[in-house]
């Protein structure tokens, strides 16, 4: 008998029949024998509901209150789904941020977990019954209502999982796991049956979005296995743990893609201590999140300097730069909108040289120009004009062998099964 | 500089512009110098939205997480208030049942309050701001949410007066006080500017919809004054407090009436002890109340025995009647669902005889057959055909000269005033 957390999404609890739908999930795995805590997020539409709501009384709604309106959508889906359980036969216990003391700080609208107090979590299953947590929602030091920010369901999920020291944590969504690349662009994408949290991590932050970023963080550092599962269809859906060292990692686990990238790039840069800093410093003041950095080698003192940021922010960055042109001494300022960022990623580069040359001789054959390139232990990203976006992702699909699964995991399963 | 508590019912703050609307009321009130502590419903419809939702997942959805639905409602509202007094500059906190500790009995749906912690409250005003507090919500001694049922707003709001000691409880509402007769029917009806929590009660049992009975109860037990005000349109409203012994009570205060009556008259029954309970018991175990009750004289050992019971309970009475007919022994049984029940209240009926006869009086003027009569200490109940309803209200409404101000009322207004 393990112990399972649950989480189903808002699109999962969109409305009464599927909240039945879940019932009837979260009821067969009790039937399994297993325990089960349930968290789960507002119906689908409601958050946003409530914030225009919010808008319509006021432009910028006082932080506090909008957190004690944004708080009621869960109360609703968590009660539904109990009441759905009862009707089941099956008891449930329905319980607030509030209920259950997850304690956040007091950051309204984007607040961070610091303590989960389990015990009358402990006690509802020892009494047999199922509790519903609310996602997404806590309380502060002095008892004020807190929410963790858009997707922050996934973090209470975590976070339940981690204090609980459940064996696994279920994220149910509409995709049923991880896949090598986007199924809508790589019709012979294939799902991964397991990935590490650092793939995992790279992958959300390369634009996949099955997974909120700071869930996957959460899990790893408390070392929660994740599961990604699909609420409408069966299946394994995709286990995210820390590497398995028994087992060979795949070299290149996935391909993921962001479409919303813009590039500039500052000429003729001097090459002078600070320089970065000079450039970049008036850009993160403004709170705009600079993503790829290069910057070349100098030939005679003067370099060039590129970075990619979210398309939406190209036009104060290119404001603040203009205005700074001068202090920074550039000869030319340069920006493109219509690039997109393609990158592979996989644990197994750690241990394997020429992935890169391999990313790179396969864009080159599909007759792909790179613009820019950046690579880390785990992951091998380059910007590209935004129309060769899919040949861009197909080759290196292809390139990697990744529509087959690697023999490595074929024997990790023959052994495992 | 005194302390007031305000509540506005679901009407109030039903939609964002009327929100916008109760926050500048209690910007006037704070502008007066007065400290202010808000009592909110949910939005109207709002409940009936969620009981919906409930009832589409289950025909009798568990009652804990019913109300754990419900309370979300309130939730929306008070923080809607809160966005719309912050906007206009005014600091404001809302609070839910649970977080100012309105503690309840556990009777999920129609919970009691048994007691209301007044620190974070006093703390809040202290602080210069102003407390909004969700009505008709509580916790229970395990922390459990629960509701006080329909219509526990305005108890709510009494509650936390008492708790708070406040100097008057303002009930907001869509009537701008309690009138002599329903304006509806008697056009000459007159707002009165006082009166007693006896006549509200039995104003309110009576069939007059301004407030809740257990609210005037309640706001009766602790002594807190109630004001009856509209949201919509000025005015000093009706002020509902004790017997005010400096002034002469009016004779009586107003005309009530109700038009869910059904009567039922067992003819021809033995006079022998324990017969109403023979009749009435098996009426109230089926959880049917019964209203007024009228027992004639024996004759030959034969009385007839009458009741009333509201119109929807009739055909299930006349079944339990019709099973039981042998065993009580009646030779006849009659009923009639088309009767009203017409009310004169008034507590000056303490010390005046005669108002029983200025009823008969006046209804046999009007040619209006009584069916049943029946007195208590401050009212004057009567029994009449549903067609004759507004004619017997007109009529009673002139007979004690309520369309125009008592005298003794005027002497104390031009003393007051």
């Amino acid at each position: 008998m393990a112990l399972i957390v649950q989480k189903y999404g808002g699109t999962s609890v969109a409305d009464c029949e599927r909240i039945e739908h879940v019932a009837g999930k979260v009821a067969a795995t009790r039937a399994q024998g297993h325990d089960v805590v349930v968290v789960v997020s507002a119906m689908a539409g409601e958050t946003d509901r409530l914030l225009g709501l919010a808008h319509r009384v006021a432009p910028r709604p006082n932080r506090r209150e909008l957190d004690v309106l944004l708080a009621s959508g869960e109360q609703v889906s968590m009660a539904l789904l109990c009441i759905a359980l009862e009707k089941r036969g099956l008891k449930a216990r329905s319980f607030t941020g509030g209920q259950v003391c997850i304690r956040t700080d007091t950051a309204h609208t984007k607040a961070r977990i610091e303590k989960i107090d389990t015990e009358r979590l402990r006690r509802t299953l020892a009494e047999g019954m199922v509790p519903v947590v609310a996602g997404f929602q806590g309380i502060d030091e002095v008892g004020d209502i807190t929410t963790l920010g858009r997707g922050g369901g996934d973090t209470t999920a975590v976070g339940v999982a981690a204090a609980m020291q459940a064996d696994e944590c279920h994220i149910y969504t509409d995709v049923d796991g991880v896949y090598t690349a986007d199924p809508r662009l790589v019709p012979d994408a294939r799902r991964l049956p397991r990935i590490t949290f650092e793939e995992m991590l790279e992958l959300a932050s390369q634009g996949s979005k099955v997974l909120q970023i700071r869930a996957v963080e959460f899990a790893g550092k408390y070392n929660v296995p994740l599961r990604v599962l699909s609420t409408f269809k069966e299946g394994e859906g995709t286990l995210i743990t820390y590497e398995d060292h028994a087992v060979e990692a795949a070299l290149v686990s996935g391909v993921a893609f962001s479409r919303d990238e813009a590039e500039i790039a500052l000429l003729g840069v001097p090459q002078v201590p600070g320089i970065a800093y000079r450039i970049l410093g008036p850009v993160s003041d403004a709170n705009i999140e600079v993503d790829m950095i290069v910057q070349n080698v100098a030939r005679d003192g003067k370099m060039d300097f590129a970075f990619t940021i979210h398309r939406n922010d190209h036009p104060q960055v290119m404001d603040i730069l203009r205005a700074n042109l001068g202090h920074i001494g550039a000869q030319d300022l340069q920006s493109n909108e219509r690039v997109v960022k393609i990158s592979v990623v996989g644990v197994g580069m750690r241990s394997h040289a020429g992935v890169a040359s391999t990313v790179f001789r396969a864009l080159a054959e599909a007759g792909i120009e790179l613009r820019m390139v950046a690579t880390s232990e785990i992951k091998v990203s380059v910007v590209v004009d935004e129309k060769q976006l899919e040949a861009g992702v197909r080759a290196l699909h292809k390139a990697f062998g990744l529509a087959s699964p690697p023999k490595e995991d074929m024997s990790h399963r023959g052994a495992a099964g």
